[in-house]
């Protein structure tokens, strides 16, 4: 990241204790545009200092993410979320759960712009789902919420983390060739699910399970969403059909993903592969503070791509790709192995690349 | 099982110490219709007594297989495969490696039936690649076979363990509805690559490898193949693509696919689900021996079919089906999720299974 | 097991949907001595069919038992433990937590005999903490505590997972050589801790958890009463300093143990072989319907016990071990490694012998 | 690091297709004493690119140590280990395997100093077992194994990767208590045996294996070899018995340990902790380019240390411990867990920073 600017915008994590959450934080130390500056979460956790809201009863540390509790945070007094003024910031990153999201979110965003990692609001109409190297302009889309909802804020989700590495490699696949159908099965870790409770240990010991409620649905739904078409009202979704079976399996951070995809017209494995090496973001987007140099990277190593060799790839910010193939079978197919880190990319460091992009695109006031 | 014969007919296993052999001794223990009378293997191995050939250089077992090794087998003495008389036998099992299980399978089958759970005569125009519940007719084209060869005996192999339970499970899905297009992604259990040196511990740790050599080419191969018709001069191929992409998890046994198949005309989730439940075979194969109950066994949960819970059902013959959705992406699409053990119904068992059908056929003299 | 009694004893279950209830649900099915008559559980279970009482919300089924839910339990009606009226059986099972066990085991134990699998009463003078190879005696100790408490009941727990095969290993060894030191670290499969939340997977993936809360302290306690003297007033514990390390690892069930042991006379491998191999119960407890045929296997091979490979020894109720050497470093000291299937011999299954043994010594009415 | 040498010394890797040999390339980039010139292997590797010789039949990457093979190295041509001549470098590092290493490193030694990952020499009497911060003044003994051999070069070799973390944090209970008895168990990782068969997958899922060859002795003769006194014809173990039991667990990399030792005087939690945090090396080991900030860090925290977590702790060079406890069982007993990264500190990372110190003490010439 470049030199620190002179005045950072000041930004709250709300979720802050949870797994996310601490992602968040790990995330935004020293970061050159946004200053945390307040946390909150549910009233459990209010009223203390962040380092003792991440202890459990034993007084031992609960702190996940990469790397050390920054010092710079672990004071900072937890506030109650439901209680939180978001004009005390100029941005809101939210890591709040489902049920909690839909409330919170959309009273942060009455007077101040949220970004967040809950499905709350991505399936609404006034609602971009944005990953910044391959749909930025979907950002427009936030004038009309603004205007429809009477927000002088905004909610900004990211997408599911099994559809960020799929969407980041089908972008270049449409641009060159169109795409026309995806088939996806994901191998994906368990830290997605989070950690209290998380995915038991019993599940994935010597085990595959072939079963994550909503996530299928989610994958369709989303990535023709962000691969679609910035109408007047709204996204007119990518009409290629997606379908997906989503597992999940032994690994801690990093999801695999087969896909097979039919393309608009007929593309040799050299093709496939120099469009997806190929493949860059607006200037602007690759100007990000978090931009990896390049967004996929291509292995022509067979055994390549591996989640424990790859995920940390550009700083998690990188989906890798391998086995790149012909697939006759589809007609005009291709099938190909993704390696996306679903708690960077697809999660917290996702969110703030997109803060990044919202910042860089003049939407944060 | 039922009583065992009178006169059980003497086998041999050749390639008795490695991972597959050392199966086919647990497998053959009281048998009903087969008496193991003969081991074979390497030079290495040849002169010992079998409980010694499976002992490594501090004299620790090396066997592997489920329980005790049958005592009855234990002072076998090891023959050198290479000089063995497959004479002295009524049938031999072979679990030789592929580089030489060409020169030695032909060389015993001049004389002998050869079963085996080797590729090097799976794609010969002459030979059936039989899974008793869904082609056992293909077992006549041992005839041609013979003829054309002028052998006394036959090979006789069967597929590869990740191809079994993929065409147990379309087997159904073509009678009922028709297939058009079968797209797969295995999550392979590590015991298919045997165990010196076998997928070392380090691929699978907090890890998935996205590549098996030759698996996905077996596959497509193999299935439309068993899939095929029997004509005059051999198999013709079912006419549907198969496509695949095989990785390697952590697991122990039983290989977890995913499976999209378009049909050959609609069929809603229960169609697909009774034709797969109601899947049986001819009334002498369900009288097998090793035949299980059903050999499709189908479940309603969605976390089911898992491969540590699945895997041994019906002694780990049974192919456990879940997860069955229409998929409307694929056009007359279903979708599911199929575990199956690659050890035994996929290997040494599933071998079994093959000998006794030749026996119930005739075809072992 | 043998013959079914004419007329069973008819048995409750209490904490049955808990991952250690339904292990009592797997082992009851079929018991010649107890009729699982009555199910209770928390009072959001209570009412439902046990088969919808494990259920999630989705509707799939969360039994995680061996084999499948019991048909002849399935639609019993789950009560609430609070309300639960224990004289409507001859003998109660619990597998309540810690909490709520003290006040629910000692209600009931006003009327009616209790065997536990929890912790509440392990500690107090007038309770016996009986493993029955070991020191089936102890048993006596319920006079006292009935008539102390003005009890027609009692609670008999069982002692906590971890102990019991150190304890089941150390009794051979007391009784030939005398014991003066005991140093254990323990490697604990997963299970133990349930499943909901149970440990979660990102704590044993590519990992090892040093700590499980007040694990060690349980085993020096239990272990030194367990070994310990039937005095007038309560049991005298044995004289032997007792210490452990207990950890966590990703195995799904079987703890090993690492054992370093202080004799109290010189023995060599082969005399401390022969005393481990040569353990056994007395004549009644060696005719419980449960008991295997041996309670310890002891193995040559090196690489043995390995919890996947021993821990389903004799249905689970078999302390495998193995690595027997003489240790110099400790004087007159021993070392050697075992495996003791946690939820089996050291949870449900354990729980079920004691009642054996205690209808055996006339204890249940 | 700080600044790189003018002049640097060069040197060669021998085995270093292998992965202590790999980790070795990981090492030296941009190493600011060393500059490696040389490599080499067995004759299969003789002649190759080194880029090609870490391929395999694929043509796939078989490089596995941490980041991308170095650019630098990777057009070195592979020598025949058999073949090389020492003198064309000023320092050996041997990462071969145990049965070439005794001949390969004693003719070496006859003209080049050898410092290497294998055991061949290191019980000889005129060998030093030297770990930089514990015992530097034992490489004043390479004086007499030069002497004695007449040799201009020697072998100093580093100890077994189980032995390291122990050694490390004895040495400062030995300073400020005494040691008179040490009890380990180690839970050790599977990149300790390679990867090429190293430990098969079956070997660590949802298993245990509790046996490593000769691991258990390496460990108690080393750490009372590396603890004891330097006398005039060689090391005087250290009196205090070492006795260890040595376990495989499903680990990538990084030791984990259970420590029992009985302390020379009584000492506090609050003690044994200040005495492991206080450690020091002497000015010159703490100057080392490898040296980190701190030798032993030391965790409050109960659930740690654990291997994913905190092997990479100073790069992989700092021994992490927690659980400390005082240990009445013992009698003036102590009891902790380390964790140390087997092939880091205890592997090539460990052998190039004692390497440095054979530099820093004028011992390379």
């Amino acid at each position: 990241m470049e030199g620190i600017m002179k005045t950072r915008i000041p930004v709250a994590v709300v979720g802050a204790t949870g797994l996310a959450g601490q992602q968040f934080l790990a995330a935004l130390e020293n970061h050159p545009l946004f200053e945390l500056v307040a946390l909150a979460a549910s009233s459990r956790s209010a009223g203390k200092r962040y380092r003792d809201a991440v202890r459990d009863e034993q007084g031992a540390s609960r702190w996940f993410a990469d790397g050390p509790l920054p010092e710079a945070f672990a004071d900072l007094i937890v506030q109650d979320g439901a209680a939180f003024d978001p004009t005390t910031v100029g941005l809101v990153f939210s890591a709040v759960d489902g049920d909690t999201a839909r409330s919170l979110e959309g009273k942060y965003a009455t007077t101040t712009p949220v970004v967040s990692t809950a499905s709350a609001y991505r399936y609404e109409d006034d609602v971009p789902l944005v990953i910044p190297p391959v749909n930025p302009d979907h950002v427009e889309l936030l004038s009309l919420q603004q205007e429809r909802r009477g927000w002088k804020g905004f909610v900004a989700p990211i997408p599911n983390c099994t559809t960020t590495g799929l969407a980041v490699t089908l972008a270049p696949l449409v641009r060159s060739f169109g795409v026309e159908l995806v088939l996806m099965t994901s191998l994906q870790a368990t830290s997605g699910a989070g950690r209290t409770p998380g995915v038991p240990a019993l599940d994935v010991i010597d085990n595959v399970i072939p079963f994550i409620p909503k996530e299928e649905e989610k994958v369709a739904t989303e990535t023709r969403k962000i691969l679609g078409a910035l109408g007047a009202s709204g996204i007119i979704a990518h009409p290629a059909p997606v379908t997906a079976t989503c597992m999940r399996v032994g690994v801690t951070d990093g999801h695999t993903e087969s896909v097979f995809v039919r393309l608009g017209q007929a593309a040799s494995k050299g093709g496939v592969t120099e469009a997806l090496r190929g493949f860059e973001a607006p200037p602007d987007v690759q100007d990000l503070p978090s931009a990896p140099r390049r967004w996929i990277e291509v292995s022509d190593d067979p055994y390549r791509p591996q989640p424990r060799l790859d995920r940390e790839s550009g700083g998690g910010m990188v989906t890798s790709v391998g086995r790149i193939r012909e697939d006759d079978a589809l007609g005009n197919g291709a099938k190909y192995v993704l390696v996306s880190h679903n708690t960077k990319m697809g999660a917290a460091k996702g969110a703030i690349l997109l803060a990044e992009l919202l910042h860089a695109r003049g939407r944060l006031g």
